[in-house]
């Protein structure tokens, strides 16, 4: 919820941390159970169902995770055990019933994740429309174009605004296109008559088994990079445009926002440096993900699969702690179109509406 | 065309090497002038335009590429003096007019992931024939499944092939989906009038200036890692399979192919092991033109850009290595039926025939 | 203290954790207003002083920590209310006088980093000691070399423990020369006339301000790096050693360790995984921050500095973890002589006591 | 000797390229064959020895090395035929003799690193030289402080040539730390008996054998890495410092230098962008080398090793370029005190004395 390591950490709220993530391991071992109703497991009734394993439960079974490599065998236990305490004992005979572990795991990871992009797209959304909207209205304001840190030649604001805005709706197109796959494919990947229920019902696509095929996960943090690097180039803009001597960006003034601990009279552009602080290590940990799909031998590998699932969390939540700050930041942006002109010199303005107005026109029919 | 310390890199003949990207600058250069045509630069006849600047000029251009950081004003200016000393001295004034260097080499680049992916394409669908054929072929074949490195329960060798099969078909999807769009922006990306034709002429989309949005080549390096990770996977299955004391599979029998310096006796699994390099140092790579993606300032930014040349032409040509000796590989693997049937032991056949018919069906769909 | 995404976290105790991290700043804080009493500030009683902020109040802190992009304000804001709190006004006013965050933040991940190293170390030492005793045992156990998968002359496994030992001497030098200095730079990194004075009290190095030459977080990252690498080259070599084909290798035998969710019967080799897993991520986590070294402007960065702290306490603690778990496996490795001498065949046996003796002597001149 | 990817790439000349890497492999097999004297080995003559295998053969070696996966198998080849036909057949026989090829790819990446070094050296000494006169002549030039982009407090450039000193002999000292092992171990790694000699001949250490244990690649490239982290650092300062709204400091003019093909009046601060572009990709290469130490499986592992040589020449090369770059930029950087004031404005002068002496100090002790 809150991370001392990472300032900003609480946007992400809960989600895919460790205790959303059991709870959804918990959601997957239930969904199953139900499917196997047909085959004759008990109906659970609500009591039995409700709260069964929480993220009160964490320590309990990440504790007890490393003995099997991976949390779902105490997990299973405990949900046994409190089935049995609440009278179901049927129902843990039939817990887990054909699973793996790693179908708990890929399929909760899969959630988790899906979540995870609804939150990233809702904050890129926002971005768009901010984007769109500052792309518009300074489409006349000029402003030096500077190559390799030099001046060069007079561009708008409204230009700039405008190729921020197109990383962002390249991000959100491959967010948009990723797809969630079921993962009920037993222990050696035969696939389990009952996959396709049980991906219906948890809302996934039924595919064949991909335990060692890691395209749902690299597409995944492929589309979170394409984010970031999205967010990184607005970021170093804003970072060029807010220094002292140049002055045609401030970000928005927060309650404190930009504080130092010894120069209280200082605003820094906090928001601009956490968000590139992201970009700069949404890269090396994607790396990671396909290292681990790269790295996939026998039915199950020896050590990749189990470097995926703190990566996929960290850089989900570093997403959207990322996005979120990012909306922040461009909603409110400052910008001095003063500043910009008197820097621009007395050239003439640049003709950039056309340019606008092809990205503009992308962002209203992709929004549409 | 041979590398010493990358054996099998002849494999990728000249594809985004530096004769051909130097090449390829010409071809956007000369393109170019031909679409200013209609502007008034005059038409260039046969003789004039005919190898103006080839890769026996590399070393020329390359040594005085530093000063300017990037090899564009040399080769314009090789390009104009040859073009006068071939009396065409008005074609030498419009040559490179309103493009800025990074059009050029954007586009070259453009030109030649294009062409590097046309051959990895190729390669990927003669994997995927391969695939098709093993898993077909093998659907009641019983071996072991293994498991963290431990014998679990049988499968076949059908269905391993087809989980083999599920990567490529992914990575293919992947590269097939790439765009491949013309960068004529101009100094400061405003866009040139004339990038919709000069785009045409060249066979590219076009879209608005992208100078600051590396998406092109984001999206392009992820589907080489894709393809990449998806062949690391089969050479990690075969150098398992391959074995001494398991002996399951063996690679095409070669010319001297797996000789050992010290021990004539010795067959190495080569293929598998260069295959299993490439998908080793991919992943980094492609970090890396993520990162130049997200730390993107200014219009042109200050180093970001510059790190992105070397990283593509090294990440096409071992993709294209590693799918052509993954294509070799997998289109003569020997496989020992016999001896997986003997490690399966007596446990009754897997029942993968299902799984197996839903992911050849989707390579018929993909492939017809 | 335990990971739901990391099995064995808890090993790591509160190694380098949010809430030592807090406390350890806290410290730091104290440490400076103790030097401060030669310039005036009064002295705290204990129980002004005693448990003044804890990890309690981690989640107060971390929530506050975005505004100023760091969590320094928040802690020194909550330190000054307690100390008010607590009658002492005084030491509330004169709390960080002259520090900035960074000399906050610098000095407490040293501080944190060091216990961290001296927990590797101490786990380093119990590897060496038990290679040095397994190299020793099997020196005469004859068993196959293999190369590139394939079998190829004989060694013995005293060999092979005497070479895994080499790396994990290699990396226990470059823990033992890890300097640890202070960083009481000021705001801009004149340094504080009080600098020497403050790390001596912490035990820390007294050297000029290092706020934008980040070396001692490099070199710190670098040895970790080179100890997960010394233990995955172990990890790997026992995961083929333990194949089910192989059997050469077993880990020891635990409660419930190496335990299936779907197959009892199955003993994975579950601690070689997990070491195997940490190896994995290290080199591609110590890249940013090396990255961040390198990325530096100004006095301080916009973004590199804000990256090094999550990926410092990540990297600690899954070292930690990995080192325990290599000293458990290595300390109870199960060793099948017999198995190994039928592998190996009719082969005379290998010469290599004078290989083994020169590493053994190594190790006992580093110990002693 | 020079890159159209990589411009600046000729300063590095044939360090460590394929030819000369070549040609490193022919001087240790034939380093072999005159310790084999001792076991009966013929004496080569002069014209016997001379030039038998060059750069020149290159292409040859290259195109039959993906055969056995590594050069060294034609080389030898190659080597014995060129004997034959010098008449020293009794040579050819004992060439290669115990060796691995592992043996020669190793020991000659050794010396091709240790020339490397070398050179790297050299230009970090000139850069101390010019870095200790530029913090000393600017010892009392008053210049503002930017932390997170903004104006912070004064301080002067002579502290700020004092810090980038100081990354400087931190890296320094780890290359000069560097250690270069000879490898002679033979097939498995049982170490040959001529160890020793052969070592010696090369000018290198005995050690026991290290074909699993990659500690003396895995300290090259930290300390490559150190370097650039340095020169990455300078060189950001100097793109700050450079920009057209600042202008406190500019690169020296060069011939050409700095020049854009599309506005012939602008000035790039091209070698801050080169040096820059190294610092940005150095950081992911070594992580390839660490990942390559940690993989290692059996006695000769199944590509890891093979990702370390074009890797490592890479690394090397781009040092070299940017050591040197960066020697010419600090050597001839021009530094406008009168502008550096205006921005700092009315504020005192910063005492930076203290700390510029206590870094000078330790730049004498390290040089003398």
């Amino acid at each position: 919820m809150a991370d001392l390591f990472w300032p900003g950490d609480e946007r992400a709220l809960t989600a895919f941390d460790q205790g959303s993530f059991l709870e959804t391991m918990v959601e997957v071992e239930i969904a199953w159970l139900q499917v196997l109703r047909k085959d004759g497991a008990p109906v659970l009734d609500d009591a039995q169902d409700w709260e069964l394993v929480t993220a009160d439960d964490l320590d309990q079974v990440a504790l007890a995770a490393e003995a099997g490599g991976n949390p779902v065998i105490p997990l299973v236990d405990l949900m046994r055990a409190r089935l049995r305490e609440r009278g179901a004992s049927g129902a843990a005979d039939w817990l887990h019933r054909g699973l793996t572990s790693q179908d708990v795991m890929d399929t909760a990871m899969v959630l988790c994740a899906r979540a995870a992009a609804g939150g990233v797209l809702r904050d890129l959304d926002a971005l768009v429309a901010s984007l769109v909207a500052l792309a518009d209205r300074h489409r006349d304001d000029v402003m030096i174009g500077r190559t390799l840190t030099q001046h060069a030649k007079p561009i708008t604001f409204g230009l700039k605004a405008a190729q921020w805005l197109q990383g962002v709706l390249d991000a959100r197109d491959q967010v948009r296109a990723l797809r969630w796959p079921g993962q009920f494919a037993g222990p050696v990947g035969l696939g389990l008559p009952q996959a396709a229920h049980a991906s219906a019902a948890l809302g996934l696509d039924d595919v064949p088994p991909w335990h060692t095929v890691r395209t749902p996960f690299t597409r995944y943090v492929d589309a979170l990079v394409a984010t970031t690097d999205a967010l990184g180039h607005v970021a170093d803009d804003v970072l060029v445009g807010a220094r002292s001597e140049i002055g045609e960006l401030a970000e928005p003034a927060g309650d404190g926002r930009g504080g130092s601990s010894s120069m209280p009279h200082k605003q820094n552009p906090v928001l601009s440096v956490l968000v590139r602080r992201a970009a700069l290590t949404l890269p090396g940990l994607a790396a990671q993900v396909h290292l681990a799909a790269a790295d996939t031998r026998d039915e199950r590998p020896d050590g990749a699969w189990h470097t995926e699932w703190s990566t996929l969390a960290t850089m989900s939540r570093r997403t959207l702690v990322a996005t979120s700050q990012a909306a922040e930041l461009v909603g409110g942006l400052r910008v001095d179109t003063a500043r910009m002109a008197a820097l621009a010199g007395a050239d003439a303005p640049a003709d950039t509406g056309h340019t606008i107005d092809r990205i503009l026109r992308r962002a209203r029919e992709n929004t549409a």
